[in-house]
C-alpha cells in the first residue's frame, strides 16, 4: 500500500486528480498509448453505476443487444458529416488472418453506422417501431491528449439507439434518457448539473440536435457528463432504414443516440475527493463501510474478531457493502490512511475496551463527529451515517457549484477573470460562430445554451441574443 | 414475424441450427465478415448466465477488472508457445489517428499477455498473492469458417486469471472454475458434460494443462464448452512476474486462466431445440412463461385483459420472467408458432370460457398434457411446470447423451461407424501423437483425456494406454 502523499489539490488539482486515481487503486496506466487498466475498485464502481442504468434503461422500455467492434470504413462514410467528425480518431485494422484486409475495418468509435445498417433489416413496417436499443460496449478514439477516465483511447459506455415513427416520439425520447441519466449522477452520483444542449460546433457529428449535461468540477472547469442526440434525418437515408407507414407510404423513422461512460468514475474523483483522496458517494460507494478492529494484545484478539464478524454479517445481510480488514501485519493508522485514501464514507473501529462496553465507534470519511454506539444500534447507525455524508456531499457540491457559476453580459469583462480562475459564466450569444470563436481566446468554450433567456444581448457582438448559454473552460 | 419452417433437424442439423438461430431472433449475420449482431433475445440469455456466473466467479474471491482491447504486438511474441498458437487469428491495427503505428497493436484473442504485464507491477510479495482477477469481454479471432455463436470472429466471454504461491493453490483455482462452470452448466443449462484434461496437441497455447467440459450435442458431435489452464511457468518468466516469498527468495508464481463464450449459447440451442424451433431451459429462460389472452368478439377484451394483467402481475412479482403477449394482429395459433419457435417454456391460455370459469389453462413447450387451473392456483401450477420442463429436458439430454456414448477397444472396429454417424467413443490411447493424427481419418479428433483407466491399451497401436480418453467428430 502507497504511503506517498497526493500532490497539494488547490494549487495542483491536474496532478492530484491523477495521483489519486492511480494510488487509491481506481486505474492504473496500461502500456499501451492513451489506454488505463481499470483496477477492481473503480470496475467495482462502474458495476454500480451500470447496475443503476441498466435498470433505468430497461425500465424505460429499452433492450440491451450486442453489436460488431469491427466496423467497414465504408459504413462511417455514408452519413457526410459522421465520417467528417470521426475520421481523425479511428483506429484502423488493415490485416487479419496473416493477410491484408480487401476493405479495412475501423474499431468502433460509436456504433450508429453498424446498428443502422441492422436497423434496415428490422424496421419495415410502422408496427416494428418503436425500436429502442442498448448495448454496453467497448470503443476506440484516437485522441490527442488523454487522461485517465476523462479521456481515454479505448473506453467503456453505453450507447443507446432508437428509431421513432415521429419526430415528437424522437425528441421525447432524447429529452426522457437525458432525465434519466442526471437522476442517476444528480441522486446517486451526488452531482449537481447543469442542462442545455450544445452549440453547431460543438453538437455530435451527425445530430440535429446534442442535449447534454454538464458538471463543474472543484477547479471550476466543466465536464460533460453525458450527451443525448437527436440525429438528422440523413442517417435513416443513408442507411435505407424505412418503413410502410400506418397509411401505406414509404416513411423514414426519427432516430436518437445517447451515451455516458467510464468518465463519470473520473467526474466523482474530481467532484468529491479531497486532500486526503477519494470521497466516495455513498449510494455507489463499492466499500461503504469499512470495519477496523483495533487489537492492544493478542489476548483480546479472539473477542475482538468475533464481535467484527458478527457486525460485519449484519451489515451484510442488510444489503451493506461492508469490508472487514482484520489483517495484522498493519497498524490502525496505517488502514484509516488507506481507506481514506479509498474514500470510503464510513468506519467502524472496534478495539478491547469497546468490545467490554459492548460498543462500536462510528467515524466518516467527512471527518465529523465520532460517535460511540451500543452494537446493538449499529445498523441504525451505520444507515444514519451513510445518509448524513450523502447529504454532507451534496450540500457541499453544490455549494461549489454556486461559487464557480456567474452571470456576466460582456466577455470583455468576465473573459480575463475566466481565463485565470476558470469558473460558469451564463450570459447572452447572438448564436453565431464569429463570436462563438471568442470565447476559445480565453480557453473556454460554450458548454451548452440553455433554454432561458435573461440576457437580451449577445456578450461579444451586443447583437441579440438567441439564448443564454454557460462559457466555461472543459475538460 | 417469420412464418418460414425450419429445416428438418434429423437429416440437416446443421441448417436447422443456423436457421433456428435467425428466425427465433437470438442473432442475426452482420454485415463484418464472420460477425454476428446478438440481438435482444440472444443477449437476455447471456445477461441471465452472466448473473448467474458472475455470482460463483466474486462468490470464490474473484474481482472484475477491464484490460485493453489492443496488445503491443511485441507482448504476444514474448511466450513462444502462445504466439504460435494465436499468430494465423490475429486482427491487427496498423494505423490510427491518421498515421501509421509505430507498433502494430493486435486485438486481443485472449488477455494473457497484457493481464501478466499488469501483474508483474502488482505483484511484488507473497502477501500479493492469490490474485485473482476475473473480465468480461470481447475478444477477435480471425478463424476460417464461422457459425453463429460456435465459432464467430468476435466473441464475449469471460477470462479469468490468477496468481498463486504454490503449484498446488493453481491447480485447485483451475478445477475449481471448471467446477462452477460444470455447475451452471449440467444446473442451468441443464446440459450433461464430459470432463476431462486436453491432449498436447489440443491444449490452450501455453499450458502445462487444460481442463476441458464436452458436450455431445443432438447429433452426436461434441462441443467444447469451456476450459481451464493451469499455465506454463515461462508465462511468470517471460513477463518478469516475481515476488518475495516468505522467506525472503525470489520466486515466480504458478498461474491460471478460464473462460466460456457466448457459445453456451450455441449450446443451448444444439442440445434442447427441436424441429418447431428452440426450446429453452427455464432456469435461464429470458421468457419463462407466455401468457396468451384469446379473444373471441370486443365484448370479452376486457374481461379477458383484466384477468391475465393480474396474472402477469402476480408471476412477475413472484420473480418469474413472464410476457403477456396481447397484441391484437395476429392469431393465437399463430401467436402458439411465434413462442414455441422461440422456446417459451411454459404457456398460458386465457379465453372467454375460462374467464366465466376462473381457470387458465397452462401448456408447455414440451407439448406435456394441458390443465386447467383455478386462476388461484396459478403460481403454484406454473412454478411447477417450469421445474417439470427442467427434469424433462434434462433427463432427455442425458438419455442423448448415453445414446450417443460408446465404448470400444479399437479404432478400426470404431472409427467408420463415428465417421458415419458421430457419437462419442471412450476408448484407450497411449499418448503418442503418431495414433493421435489417425483419429483425423475418421474426422475425430481427442476431446478429453478422462481421469480413469478402463482400456488397457491404446486402440490404435495396442500398446499401454496412458488413460482412457474420448474420441469424436467435434464443432
Amino acid at each position: 500500500m502507497s504511503k506517498q502523499s497526493l500532490p497539494n489539490i488547490e494549487t495542483d488539482f491536474s496532478e492530484w486528480y491523477n495521483e489519486v486515481v492511480y494510488q487509491s487503486t481506481l486505474a492504473d496506466n496500461a502500456p499501451v498509448r492513451g489506454c488505463i487498466v481499470i483496477r477492481p475498485y473503480g470496475y467495482a464502481l462502474w458495476e454500480l453505476l451500470q447496475s443503476i442504468l441498466d435498470k433505468k434503461i430497461k425500465e424505460t422500455g429499452h433492450q440491451n443487444a450486442s453489436f460488431p467492434l469491427l466496423i467497414p470504413k465504408s459504413f462511417l462514410e455514408k452519413e457526410a458529416q459522421h465520417v467528417e467528425g470521426f475520421s481523425p480518431e479511428l483506429a484502423v485494422v488493415t490485416h487479419a488472418g496473416g493477410k491484408e484486409l480487401e476493405e479495412p475495418l475501423v474499431i468502433r468509435p460509436t456504433s450508429e453506422t453498424i446498428i443502422h445498417a441492422m436497423f434496415a433489416k428490422w424496421i419495415t413496417s410502422w408496427r416494428d417501431l418503436p425500436l429502442k436499443i442498448n448495448q454496453w460496449a467497448n470503443v476506440v478514439r484516437w485522441e490527442m491528449r488523454t487522461r485517465p477516465f476523462l479521456r481515454t483511447t479505448e473506453f467503456l459506455w453505453q450507447e443507446g439507439h432508437t428509431a421513432h415513427e415521429t419526430a415528437q416520439e424522437a425528441q421525447d425520447e432524447a429529452h426522457c434518457m437525458l432525465n434519466e441519466y442526471i437522476d442517476l449522477i444528480e441522486n446517486y452520483l451526488a452531482i449537481p448539473l447543469i442542462r442545455g444542449r450544445k452549440s453547431e460546433t460543438e453538437k455530435f457529428a451527425g445530430a440535429d440536435t446534442t442535449l447534454t449535461m454538464e458538471g463543474i468540477m472543484q477547479d471550476g472547469k466543466a465536464l460533460q457528463l453525458g450527451t443525448s442526440h437527436i440525429l438528422s434525418q440523413s442517417f435513416a437515408h443513408a442507411f435505407g432504414i424505412s418503413f410502410q407507414g400506418r397509411n401505406g407510404t414509404v416513411e423514414y423513422p426519427f432516430l436518437t443516440s445517447w451515451g455516458v461512460t467510464t468518465r463519470l468514475i473520473g467526474a466523482v474523483v474530481m467532484m468529491h475527493g479531497d486532500q486526503k483522496g477519494l470521497v466516495m458517494p455513498p449510494r455507489i460507494a463499492p466499500i461503504q463501510v469499512v470495519i477496523i478492529p483495533i487489537f492492544k494484545g493478542d489476548a483480546d484478539k479472539e473477542k475482538i474478531l468475533n464481535v467484527v464478524k458478527s457486525i460485519e454479517l449484519e451489515l451484510k445481510e442488510a444489503g451493506i457493502r461492508v469490508f472487514l480488514d482484520s489483517s495484522t501485519h498493519e497498524t490502525p493508522g496505517a488502514k484509516f490512511y488507506a481507506w481514506e485514501l479509498k474514500g470510503v464514507p464510513v468506519r467502524l473501529e472496534v478495539g478491547p475496551r469497546d468490545v467490554a462496553n459492548g460498543c462500536v465507534i462510528v467515524a466518516d470519511r467527512l471527518g465529523l463527529a465520532k460517535e460511540t454506539i451500543a452494537q446493538t444500534q449499529i445498523l441504525e447507525a451505520v444507515l444514519g451515517r451513510l445518509d448524513i455524508v450523502h447529504k454532507k456531499i451534496t450540500e457541499r457540491a453544490q455549494e461549489r457549484l454556486k461559487k464557480h457559476f456567474h452571470s456576466s453580459g460582456s466577455l470583455q469583462e468576465f473573459g480575463p477573470i475566466l481565463a485565470e480562475y476558470n469558473g460558469a459564466y451564463q450570459t447572452g450569444w447572438c448564436g453565431n460562430l464569429v463570436c462563438e470563436k471568442k470565447f476559445k481566446e480565453y480557453k473556454a468554450t460554450v458548454r451548452c445554451l440553455l433554454s432561458e433567456v435573461t440576457f437580451a444581448t449577445c456578450c461579444v457582438c451586443n447583437q441579440k441574443s438567441l439564448s443564454d448559454i454557460i462559457v466555461a473552460k472543459a475538460y
